[in-house]
């Protein structure tokens, strides 16, 4: 077996490990990066930038040919010839195949093996199929799928209630297709506040989806055509099966020690994504970012985490920080949510609706659209710990309430704040008075 | 004269000294507030609400006759009726009518008198005319004229290049007039960095706005329909002439002692917007809030005061804090500073350009819009102290370095905060990355 020698391999070239890879380089590091899929990984592809790029093009009314070619144009054609010259541009060495044993100064893939001083993990994950019956054989989508399809189906299920769930169920109906979306639990969005997946349930009825909640898939079913039968009794056809209930590591065939993954199947990391056993020893040399250490399953938690690598690597090491990752579905309403929004013993909240601030008033009076949505603030001892934000632009104004939850700022002096007239900002200002009050 | 008592007089009634009035009644305080104008001042009605109205008509596209009925009915008919029902139904005495005299103590208007231990100015400011030969007897506007004229003039001018002046000019522009905006110096909103003034000067280029600067208005004349003279010798004809080069505090007429006025004529107050005199000397009884302080003429400023004077009135107060108060400018591409960014002596700065970040193809590809601008961020001894963004929402996600400034935040920590992929946010991590290396 050909065996080279360099200072870093990472396995997998998702948006975390790309700017390891990248940026290690950019430091003079010798670099091998290892990827059988897409160089970039999915979200370039054929998961966040198309998801989005579809959601942006429903809300300008295109047709679903006119939101294909947009697609295609943001994900690249799907085509990563130029992500990989980019790294070998930057002194990164790609290798296109997959590893298949993965450890301490040495990764081996079929027909080749680096030795390397670091080796990082970051393969990322994929979908997993939930246990229903008559599932195998019908015409499902995950996600990346139904991301990457050249064709609309008519009529269109979504399984699942979670942000991917959400983003393509509007995606696609606001692109032609008869959408119902299949949510198990009561609400969309399980993990954050109640009312946030109401008010997201709400508009994407309004949008002409139809939404199902607290009825579970029992089944699916074939004839004249495909059905999904839930737990009421109810039948619905369908086309196209979009599974969008999970995701699970990427972590099968690597080789990887049982000790170094958790329950869950995830990679053990520690606070400097060095990977750790059980017991919370350290794997010298070993590191993992990414969906494949499950701290949570965002590009930019990912990036927070090759930040971190490259760090500890270079001898500037900070432990990573996830107190405030925003937790973002583009949706209109858009959600952002970050930090603790779960409301445990000694957070106190205060909730206050987009619906009374000048910026609503105005926006309503141009557009037919009504405004829904609203911020929730969460704070346990004076301190903001966390917010939910859903309304026009929350992406962008709720990014304050990120800032503040991750400097640890007081409910006084987030209060004692200048907010600009009129915007969507406002409404913090009510939801801090009432956590004063 | 019949003389009444309260507990606090407060003069004018715009954002500042309605809130001032409607909290301490709310505390149960005996509250009279005098205005002989608008009931809520300006902003309401012929101000802030109609011109981002007017802004947002003229993004939807929408026809002369459309805008100004959503225009209209933004500002509620310019009928004041409703504010003051409000403000008696929280227990404030309204009094309109103009006050000729004011001091600690005691408001005189020309039929009666208020005695009240707490007496607050907040008159105000109004446009202000520029000494330009042939002004006189022109068909000028001024900015309140222009939000609520009934005609669309076919030739409008703007002289000045101020907020007013840029919002105005694309708004006129936007529901169809022909628009010359005149900005006597090189660069649009000529207090921020001159990067932002250009950006926006572009686009209302690009909106077909003919952009004149460094090139001075040197007079008005008349032959054959009226026409600007520019110092260049170029003639500009004009239907109406929009004059938006300043403001000055309304102070005429209110027997304020002149110890309590600085040079530039605006009421002298301390950081608990007391009035003081020349020497810092406060002025019992005596506040001061909104553009009559000369501090920043913004309705989020005079809210911030007004929340100041009621602290201190009801015995918890605080010191104002002016260190991060937002400049918006409600165009497309929207500007929004905040903190210091005139970059003086141990400054550094650094920029990055949206049209770099995800965000921006995404957008870039469902609509036709190109996108430009960027956010400069401004940091001393490592704290970030003030910020420019311009772009698509900057108003929305600007407020978090908004924040990062009141709070004092550090390079250091801003740079070790996860911002969304993909946020217009994301343009922050690279300048942030520029000022720590």
């Amino acid at each position: 077996m050909f065996t080279s020698k360099a200072d870093v391999c990472v396995v997998g070239s998702g948006s975390g490990g790309k700017m390891v890879a990248q940026q290690l380089a950019q430091a003079g590091r010798r670099v091998v990066l290892v990827d059988g899929g897409f160089i970039g990984g999915f979200c370039p592809y054929v998961a966040c930038v198309p998801a989005k790029s579809l959601l942006l093009s429903a809300r300008a009314a295109l047709s679903w040919t006119a939101a294909r070619a947009v697609r295609d144009e943001a994900a690249s054609q799907r085509d990563d010839t130029a992500a990989a010259a980019e790294l070998e541009a930057d002194g990164v060495e790609v290798v296109r195949g997959y590893a298949r044993s993965l450890g301490p100064g040495r990764v081996e893939l079929d027909d080749r093996a680096v030795e390397a001083g670091v080796v990082v993990v970051a393969t990322g994950s994929s979908a997993v199929l939930p246990p229903l019956p008559g599932l195998a054989g019908a015409p499902t989508w995950t996600s990346e799928e139904a991301l990457s399809a050249a064709d609309l189906p008519e009529r269109l299920v979504v399984l699942g209630g979670g942000p991917v769930a959400c983003e393509l169920a509007q995606a696609y109906r606001g692109v032609g297709s008869e959408v119902t979306l299949v949510q198990r639990g009561p609400h969309l969005l399980s993990r954050e506040p109640a009312w946030v997946g109401d008010v997201l349930a709400d508009a994407l009825a309004a949008d002409g989806v139809d939404v199902r909640r607290g009825d579970p898939a029992t089944a699916v079913e074939q004839h004249d055509g495909w059905r999904l039968r839930l737990e009421s009794g109810a039948l619905i056809p369908f086309d196209r099966l979009l599974v969008a209930t999970g995701r699970a590591p990427v972590t099968e065939g690597l080789g990887l020690d049982e000790e170094w993954l958790s329950d869950s199947g995830h990679v053990r990391t520690n606070a400097r994504c060095r990977v750790v056993d059980a017991s919370g020893t350290v794997v010298e040399g070993l590191f993992a970012v990414g969906d494949v250490t499950g701290i949570s399953d965002y590009t930019h938690t990912a990036n927070h985490q090759a930040r971190t690598v490259v760090g500890e690597v270079l001898g500037r090491g900070r432990d990573a920080d996830y107190s405030a990752v925003p937790r973002a579905v583009y949706t209109d309403p858009t959600v952002f949510c970050t930090g603790d929004t779960s409301g445990g013993e000694g957070v106190r909240s205060a909730r206050f609706p987009l619906r009374d601030v000048e910026r609503s008033a105005l926006v309503e009076l141009s557009r037919p659209r009504q405004v829904t949505g609203g911020v929730e603030l969460f704070a346990r001892d004076g301190v903001l710990v966390g917010a939910a934000c859903v309304g026009p632009d929350a992406d962008s104004w709720g990014a304050e309430l990120s800032l503040a939850v991750r400097a640890r700022l007081t409910v006084d002096l987030l209060a004692h704040h200048v907010r600009a007239f009129p915007t969507w900002s406002e409404a913090i200002f009510p939801a801090l008075e009432e956590l004063q009050g």
